[in-house]
């Protein structure tokens, strides 16, 4: 093959980059935890092409530094939604007990009513902040004299999207969720028969009773936006943008969608031109590890090591879970990293390290490396698809049993229920996940599609945040759809006029028959006479 | 800005084309005419990247050459959809003559009912070429002994996407069109309420009526698609490949779908993962031009040119029509180049050079080029907004009142009816476009959204058919959603079944309410007496 593939790819992107005349604003609006790991990885990135980044932070905030040498900070009261650590903490631990009790239907549909209840009450608590913000006439005022370019913001929170809108600034939504639901639901078609909800474990090919509860919920959650979200927003932007701003919109109208899948790790499903799919844009080749961690993978031999992390709530874990998962990694020939900051477990085996945190990044990218257990969080799967390494999951809450079941889907997961977990059944799904060809060589598959792309995902999503800065918007990527009316999106008021064109039509032929029938029967009749 | 973009950007695409191991063998279906020349310049760059080509050509062809230096051909009769020559300019008469005779409803109506019966007929006529193929079993054999990598093939015609399915091989369309509809129309969800029906010159903010005839044609193709094109093509692969095959299913399975647009072209509408935009993937930048056209061209001083091509079909215009627009032409202090291969017009201008080729692009690259006559065939759009010349539109046939028209949408373009054009009014929508800002701004505005992406079009094109080769496929970019029957694709099923449970539910509740009132009732009763 000639390699006459350079000197013609990109002529454009260098000499953007190069003349430099692109250098920016940006607002950013975050949402504060695993969410800010990504936020911070495009707020470095765009720092380094030499924009200028200001975040929102709320002053609580665990992760989002005040002070950092990429970002200045604007520091407010509860910006990041108006819920608290505390008020999360208890929201998780409520998730963790349902869940412990055991994962029957009817559990579950208490779970999504709890959540359902929920919804309101934390769509209220974000107006408030919201309305607190807009009435410091200041705080706005240094805002506008900014001059940002842009806003860009994590859509599980609001504000970005009303802040942008009152600023009327360029809006990019760095996303997965929605306050609502999955990134796509908000402005791509999503056929029910073929896409499946988020949060029910369920893949792009149904069984019917499976396309009966996909539809089922769809409904639920459509009920709790429409019905008992909407309005709450409404009386919001009727006081502080008029009657004809509708919240919905606001957020439907925003320039790009970075969302962070791509349809290796995601189901096929339909799209709009304004999704910039960056799905493992945090991915990166590992580095080596510090010397004692590589001396204990390397004493691995040809037996090679497990990671285990389940993410910053493994705390939140009942302790016989932890206790049985140890006492199954005791019988492995392997050598096990376990990332756990609870007491150690009395089942913990020789062959077994137990760290409070690890560089999981380069452990899953060692070629020592046989299997993850993992709970499933974004940042994890996309990192063990981009290694190749195969998964034992064991999924907690939100995203993560959807995550795992995505790979389980393409067979390169296994996936276990974490509370009914005990050393027996965990012990054999992890000699299934390493022993079995199955996994690995389908995860390596994912892997080499994942890398198989004309163009790095965190590179895709800086051209398209600074595209929308050159261009003041994206809006010829965007439909105006979602400004219709229900009806006249879905063509109900088309299908009844025709419907009705179509009787009228049917009646005047019926009647036109009848009349003709009458006159030729009356003349009959009098003939008869 | 500092510029270190390059340094990450695709490391992984420059190790792939230098490792030169995806050097394939491609099988190419082309459509023959203005089809064709988009075509082989993905064969030429095919060609470039070490790649072997392949090109199946009907005996009888126009355009596509026996012997090529970029590729080989199999020569067969009447590949190419199995109509000749002769028919398709029939057809074009045919066309012509009706569009001449008046523009109502009605006539538009007529057009439509010839090209609805038509269906079948060249339907059935591609039917019967594609039995020959696969009866040949000679040459059947030599496809599967040459070993394709990949057929690529404009979907116009069925070929393709049988023999590939007959080969067993992946499946690339280099597409706007397919058999029966734009491209998007077969895979992708088009809700009636934003996605014009192509070939209806309507655009994305549709009007009451024009959402009414958006449905009513929909429902007339897809009535000719169901029950006139199915039942031909059911036929034939139940005879070739058996019950379980479905003609539309194997044209809808293609694995990428190189589409001819963008959304600087074209309105913005859902999508699907595995359709790559392409549009605008001929464009290149002006080369000189020969010395007398550049001595003609510098001779209009600060008044520019105007450069007026009407395709190849320009021939079959009335006689009228020309004669009044270059009177229209020798009007103007601008210099005008004609493309015109009939009878030199009376009425011609000093002005106007008279020529039966030109060199369009680089020509609408020229400084001096203010504005483009153009009848609106794809190839002369785009290449129009790549060099951001406004267009005055006088469309004839097929696709080109749409592409005119979605240049009128956008502010880039002031079309006609070519039919009912005099000197005086052409003359006053030339003066318009050549010196109202508007239209020359907003192609600019144009040309800058189509030059600013990450990747030329055409390397994104080869990245993607490369992709296919080197992974045997990209089945995972693809649903496999259009393999359900249409009950079920659109829920109809799931919510018929809801609703059968919910009067269930309702009617117990009524019976069981009734039950209880006899009940209490009776008790009362037996009480009272």
């Amino acid at each position: 093959m000639k390699s006459q593939m350079l000197p013609t790819i990109f002529i454009m992107t260098l000499a953007l980059s190069v003349c430099g005349v692109y250098s920016g604003k940006v607002l950013v609006f975050p949402i504060d935890g695993s969410h800010w790991i990504n936020m911070n990885i495009l707020i470095k990135e765009l720092y380094s092409r030499g924009h200028t980044v200001t975040v929102f932070r709320s002053s609580g905030s665990w992760y989002i530094k005040e002070s950092s040498p990429h970002y200045n900070s604007i520091t407010v009261e509860d910006v990041a939604g108006g819920f608290d650590e505390d008020f999360l903490k208890m929201l998780i631990s409520r998730i963790i007990q349902i869940q412990a009790d055991g994962k029957s239907s009817w559990k579950r549909l208490q779970v999504e009513w709890e959540l359902m209840k929920l919804g309101p009450v934390m769509t209220q608590m974000e107006i408030n902040v919201l309305a607190k913000l807009l009435d410091d006439h200041k705080l706005m005022q240094s805002l506008r004299d900014a001059k940002y370019d842009l806003v860009l913001a994590d859509p599980v929170g609001a504000s970005g999207g009303i802040i942008a809108h009152y600023l009327n600034l360029p809006l990019v939504f760095n996303v997965r969720w929605t306050v609502h639901s999955e990134g796509h639901f908000a402005i791509a078609p999503s056929p029910m028969s073929y896409v499946p909800m988020p949060m029910f474990e369920l893949a792009d090919k149904m069984s019917f009773l499976e396309r009966v509860s996909n539809v089922f919920f769809f409904a639920f959650y459509e009920f709790q936006a429409q019905f008992l979200i909407r309005p709450l927003w409404a009386t919001f932007t009727n006081k502080y943008f008029g009657p004809d701003v509708d919240y919905f919109q606001l957020i439907q109208g925003a320039d790009i969608w970075l969302m962070r899948v791509d349809f290796v790790f995601e189901f096929p499903r339909p799209t709009m031109p304004n999704v910039v799919y960056m799905g493992g844009f945090q991915c990166k080749p590992a580095k080596p590890l510090p010397q004692d961690l590589e001396d204990f993978v390397q004493s691995s031999g040809e037996h090679g090591v497990v990671i285990m992390s389940l993410g910053t709530l493994v705390s939140e874990l009942p302790r016989r879970v932890v206790e049985e998962m140890a006492a199954a990694f005791a019988q492995l020939p392997q050598k096990v990293i376990m990332r756990y900051t609870g007491e150690k477990p009395s089942t913990l085996g020789n062959n077994t390290l137990l760290v409070e945190w690890l560089p999981q990044n380069d452990l899953l990218g060692h070629s020592k490396t046989r299997a993850f257990v993992a709970h499933g969080g974004t940042n994890g799967v996309q990192e063990a698809i981009y290694h190749g390494v195969p998964i034992l999951g064991v999924p907690l809450m939100f995203d993560q049993p959807d995550n795992l079941s995505r790979m389980r889907a393409k067979g390169a997961a296994k996936v276990m229920d974490i509370f009914s977990v005990n050393r027996d059944t965990f012990l054999q799904a992890l000699q299934e996940v390493l022993h079995e060809p199955f996994y690995r060589e389908n995860m390596q598959r994912l892997s080499r599609l994942h890398r198989d792309q004309p163009m790095q995902p965190l590179d895709r999503a800086l051209f398209w945040i600074e595209f929308v800065m050159r261009n003041k918007g994206a809006a010829h990527l965007r439909t105006e759809s979602y400004k219709m009316p229900w009806y006249s999106y879905h063509s109900v008021d088309v299908i009844l006029f025709l419907l009705a064109v179509l009787a009228t039509f049917m009646a005047s032929f019926v009647f036109g028959i009848k009349f003709l029938c009458t006159k030729v029967c009356c003349k009959h009749k009098s003939k008869l006479e």
